[in-house]
């Protein structure tokens, strides 16, 4: 029980995001490479800065339940100086709009986001 | 096929949710009230802007896919102040997240919001 | 704004849904009879009484927010005899789970329920 | 209860849905129309052809749940030349898989369905 | 292959549960902490029973299809004296109306109910 | 990190679905079983090939994003002679209606694919 062993692997997550998304491009045509292109470019900043979008990207990705999704984000508002205290206020939103159902999904949102803060204070 | 027909109500969808609103409270006990209370609280200023906060509420009623959720975000997105631009971005997100199925959803939004905007000319 | 015209159809909504049951049923091969059957045993008396199991319909259909479901079993829970208390129970859990996205259709379904009653009463 | 009341207006909703389609690309930004392009091209004869295409689309729609997607899909389906037993078993696999809260969109389905193909012989 | 590797780990998912919990907690302004205090009053004893609200919670859970969710009101159930039958019963209406997309969840389902009774019986 | 560690281990998700399903029948009741029945049914072939039945499964499944649920498919769809240009169209129409909270199923789903070829390929 190790804290190495229960912390959120960013790295691997990272990695294994890459290997993934190389695969897919290997067999993507034009139509599944727009798409991906698209869903980056949704996030560039804009007449709302790349943080709002980020903690949009979060929230979304929160009441539809999706943990990978979850945790790209979280590693992206993090990046983006989202702070504790907006972190916990988006969760509240998505906890008040998804219902008791994302319970679990908030607390390894949560722990993550400690983890990224660890991780952080360690450098 | 006069405008008057083709506008959403607002004055109505706001009148038809307290009627409603107040139907609820009169068989609501203490975890229900408690409830729409939390509801409400969720969107006051705090480290988040409340124009933030119903920003993420709109995101998340979008993607989903509730209408009642969304005109009701949409009012107060357009209330406290969104414009257009950050209008189209967050649609832009909501759309790549959630897909084509919420395709049916962001032309209501849209047509709520351009009639927002119409009546804001109009007074 | 007479009563006559906001009260939820109890039976324009039955009748609707046998011309519709009885169109899908003169298309329908051995699966699709075979699934509506299952779903209509699926609520008959057994280890759980019918009261029960239409309490487990309504608060499934509501966290999964089909209206005709809702009120499909709000009305099948009104014929079972659930209370006020009890109905108010059953839709403060599928609020609690199924969070704030939920509400529109709650309003929805307490305003069907208020209707069940009032007619109940007239009678 | 005149058959021209019952039908769904193919027409109107032909209509209402270019207009919108309108007003969202009068506000839509290069995400927007973007994503609106693939949509259309994602169901262009490929290794699939169009009406395999139109089928996936139309399971799709129907397991998540969106009328106006669902009638769009059984709309470009009867186009395409689905016939009633391929229709039937769209329509089968779809309750299966998203089980009886798919009901009233199935009911509905195959009443834009009966529309269709009567419409059709009409003419 | 012995089976305590199989065993679903009761004591391991209630102690990071609980771990979690603190987590959360101790990032949780007041809205959240109400939330979770709400959550868990959910299902006390009303005009409902304990066992009858955990019944509805776990087929709300099975519908939205959150193992952790299951998990939790499978052990709850098993707490409240729910039977063999009963569960059955709960897990076929969750199946009929969720869809056969459930199945993964209801194997997994079955299989920490199975494994509840086994432990209760080697006490 | 060899090869065989990140293999898709199809003979244990197979063996591991027949335990479980197994398990499920010894609790199982007639509805149960007839809607596990009807389950396998619905992709005989029939007006629409096995095939094609099983491309809208795919597709079904992945937009509703159970992973289970998408591996099976993907291995039936292999099974059923679906090429790689057709399965990438299946995921391109999967992924524009279901939009980017899909992309992680995307991933492992095209992963899945890859090793079933590369199997395919060493026998």
């Amino acid at each position: 029980m190790k804290p190495e062993q229960t912390l959120f692997a960013v790295d691997h997550f990272q990695k294994e995001r890459e290997r993934l998304n190389a695969l897919v491009m290997s067999y993507a045509g034009l139509g599944l490479k727009r798409f991906y292109s698209l869903d980056s470019q949704a996030y560039h900043e804009g007449a709302l800065s790349t943080k709002v979008k980020e903690m949009l990207g979060l929230v979304a990705s929160f009441v539809l339940r999706c943990d990978d999704c979850i945790n790209y984000h979280v590693i992206r508002c993090h990046e983006e100086g989202v702070g504790d205290a907006e972190f916990e206020e988006i969760m509240t939103i998505g906890l008040v709009v998804g219902g008791s159902i994302t319970i679990p999904h908030q607390r390894r949102a949560f722990d993550v986001w400690d983890q990224l803060k660890r991780q952080a204070e360690d450098r």
